[in-house]
């Protein structure tokens, strides 16, 4: 439920609204936004508490909430959330470029990929320190070795960091290091992680899971916003479908829908869904003609030596075109 | 396979090419491009046959072709298709946007539609009078008779047609009043149905199938092309997922993959796999970014009361915006 | 809308009742099961009509239907419905098996395994003449010469055929030779080509398309019996996932669940979505645990000198076994 | 790689290999098995360790592996591996039952349910304490409390415990009261969580993500068992698709294939996947028919009530019907 106070509503109102929510067990939360004043109501109301708060004076409206989530839906919280990080802000009207490595390798390699990102106009550097990969075989990254890597990387720049984090015990670790806490697309569904990222109160960039829905996704968001941190940046980063000449398939569809359905920014990984460099800058292109408010790009040196599956990096060459194409586009937006 | 000529080889030492492939009971496809002679082999050619071909003066290279669609193949043919279609042409530097509506549903409306969109710069109109529809109570087009009034419609507007056909016997009549034969995502796969669009000549917008591979698409434009019919324009309208907030996932990995496989020009259908009216305008201009040639678009001049479920289509004013975007964005890209 | 009589009601009352119906300009269908008669309407009954139809004599209950289908709902006919070809009966105690080779290559193929898959117990011959391939450059099948020698072994071992037809203008052609026609997972949502065969009067078996929701499966079949054909068998073939280690992924959950939603008969094709014959007897058995009505099975002499892709086709021997098993399994479940 | 001896191979010819093995920086793995031992190599091996292998007195054969995950194939381990919980048997000739309900909610309820199920002839005992949940609002579990109870009801019937783990720092706290940890569907990819049960080595239920392949699937198992944790369960629960009738589409073909690819037991939960009670037993059924060493289902006392949705739970009869039923079609393949 949400109650929509009147423009003229005094403050005294505004309390009286509450204290008689609260006194049913229910829980308040309030948005004071530049336009309007809305209350918003956690857990079940009866039918008789709506109809006693249509007559309170001050109330304009009492709304129900239709969807599963409520702190991360439009209808709850109508104006447009904005995530500050440093000197970058998401879900404004600028593109804010996240780019890097797939894995942090060596100091040469990320202090390197920092600058030239950096100069190209990246607003945020990325790099894994922690992977999540699916053979027990492969390169599962350098740890807390890499984060500090990260960290001089990031000095050298002044570029924020986003990095992953893999299990809740490395919360206050890698919360240390990383001014934006990644959430894989593997772990999308693992609610303990999003308990203990949640506390942390750095920024999360949640990426969607292979065969969640936007609901799930949402729920995902709400789980995380329920512990009180609002800066939840979504992530679309491709889907599994019966398609196999891309990795996955780049579901673009969800940058306007979830826009529609939440106030929280959205950012597009199109090289993840790619895994061929060739179609890395057009599905760049197109994240930010949907509407994306961001995208997260990888780069590397040489991304033929890369340790991770490099087919789908950029060299510094293309990340290059690749800023020049996204500025044009997003200006033709305007 | 494929035998690439040298840049100065003469028309005597392609002959003797030829004659060496056929006594080996396989077809010959010449393609002379401004940059180069490119012999196409159909059938199994011998490793023997390989080897020899090698050794003939004026032959720069042979290649064997990996893929299970030849004609269709950018290996097989190098140089990028152009399709003409009355003034317009698919394929080249500029975004071609068809657009009317779904059905047609009387003339009035389709009048209306066809002056709208021209005047707001669409290059082609559409609508449907045969409607391959799911349910057996739902109106089935109006046939023939809406034909006719697709017709007067493109006389008044001077806009040449794409509209559906759904069976092969109505390949003549469809062939009469249309300048683009339209094959839906149903019957991506109907392939008597492809075999008698592909006698008539006319251009075809060969549409992905809801669960159709890449490379199954490119072998129904292979088909089609085997009649000797090349004017074939494929056609991205989304595949089925899990995911129900749309009505179909739209693949827009598909525009940089099927640019990357194949010559023939690619366009997007934003309308049907959106469902909502909202997500139109900004997946169309994915499509652009993404480097589409082309878009075919819904529009309606009272949505609400479309025939068709019209939850999709676009409002002329809608449409006037998509279309000032649409050009705002593919200036951007060049 | 579903009228439903009382047990003593009478021949009058219930004319009395249609006469009501018609009136609006609706149409009534009769089902006189030997619980109770049920009459259906199609077409939209006013709130009125619904309760003036309450208050005449003889009427038990007036129930919306809820599905969009309704000749094939079980909603709208409770009683199972019995599909018989010669000596064999779908939808009732037995599982009938059809076995047969994927396409008739040539005589002597074609007679050895309709005389194997005859004395290991099977039902119905099956075979492909017509052949519906993804590439131009496949083997489509021996055409009007393949339904002949079809027709020769099934005269020879009394089986009668079950074999597809792929387009609306072969219609009469294979339904001269066939017992029952086969709609293809291809051509699942071929809207002409089901009128085509419905107006047959032959029993159609009904694949399941690779991305058709049970829903648009059973609206298909409702298409086929909207032509007065109720002569329906529904076909589980597999749908289209990520899996890629077996060609689709067989979706058993739909044996069970048709049979609640509708009144038509079930079977199971476990050879086509295998792709590897290891996975076919154990996919049969479950089908006739989930309590499938038949199986149609791919067998071939020589499976590795199959003209099509012969991976999941049985040998003869293979197929004894599976006939001893599934008569096993099935006496299991009574 | 994998070294095979011969049968009258020698002790000391086995040392040989081996030393030959480790002087290459690989590690090695001997499976003594009844019928042969087989040496499986983890490591990249050169060819002229190959060469240089195949020479050795006492050598059979050395096989490549083709597959990435190396200790889960049944390449690299012929015989089926036999998962012992007390008294029962995973992998065997006998269907193992578990059952339960979805979540433990009090005493009352949870050893009413391990009464009954143990009565009707169940082997393990199911019920979940901690909740993987995708909304914050729904019930997330007893947790510590949960576990009690369960094992009360556990030492009151003898039945030993399956529940399911959420998160790594939980290991030990679970594997005191669980005899086998359930890793969840969402959880599927969580490598930490993976690594976290394979080290209480207990028993693992490794169940199928939404959308992992049965090669990520059999790379997850191979991450536990890399840590010397062989007792893995595979459990196929259904995946993602289009389809929305049911819950998720259960794939049972995963059943023949992992048992061809692995020499792990694999079970089948039909509850989640149908999310309706009318499927439950046509899918257990059609599972051990194709072939599953075990079903796990949900049984509620009174599913109208449960805390979690018990749409799909059976009550005590249908679940006394099921174990009838099991037992006929698990005698009749016999």
């Amino acid at each position: 439920m949400i109650i929509v106070m009147r423009k003229n509503s005094t403050p005294q109102q505004l309390l009286e609204v509450e204290k008689r929510i609260e006194k049913h067990g229910l829980t308040v939360q309030i948005s004071q936004g530049v336009e309007r004043t809305v209350i918003g109501v956690l857990g079940q109301p009866t039918d008789d508490l709506r109809e006693e708060l249509e007559r309170v004076d001050g109330v304009s409206e009492v709304i129900r909430v239709s969807k599963p989530y409520k702190l991360a839906s439009r209808e709850f919280h109508p104006e447009s959330t904005l995530v500050q990080v440093g000197d970058v802000v998401f879900g404004g009207d600028d593109v804010v470029v996240m780019a890097g490595p797939c894995a942090i390798e060596n100091e040469r390699q990320i202090i390197d990929t920092a600058e030239a990102v950096k100069k190209a106009g990246a607003g945020i550097l990325r790099g894994g320190a922690f992977k999540p990969r699916t053979s027990p075989y492969s390169f599962q990254g350098l740890g807390l070795e890499g984060l500090k890597l990260l960290q001089s990387a990031s000095k050298q720049t002044g570029l924020p960091i986003v990095t992953e984090i893999v299990t809740p015990e490395d919360a206050d670790t890698v919360a240390n290091y990383a001014d934006i806490l990644q959430i894989g697309a593997r772990n999308a569904q693992n609610y303990r992680l999003l308990d203990a990222v949640a506390t942390t109160n750095k920024p999360i960039l949640l990426k969607h899971g292979l065969a969640t829905t936007y609901e799930e996704w949402l729920l995902a968001a709400e789980r995380i916003m329920d512990h009180g941190n609002n800066n939840v940046i979504m992530c679309q980063r491709g889907i599994r479908t019966f398609e196999s000449y891309t990795r996955f398939s780049l579901d673009l569809a969800s940058v306007p829908s979830i826009k529609l359905l939440s106030h929280l920014p959205i950012v597009v990984d199109p090289s993840h869904s790619s895994g061929r460099y060739e179609l890395v800058i057009p599905m760049a292109l197109a994240a930010v003609a949907a509407g994306a408010h961001g995208l997260i790009v990888e780069v590397h040196p040489e991304p033929d030596q890369a340790l991770c599956d490099g087919a789908q990096a950029l060299t510094f060459e293309n990340f290059n075109k690749l800023m020049t194409l996204v500025k044009s586009v997003s200006k033709s937006l305007k």
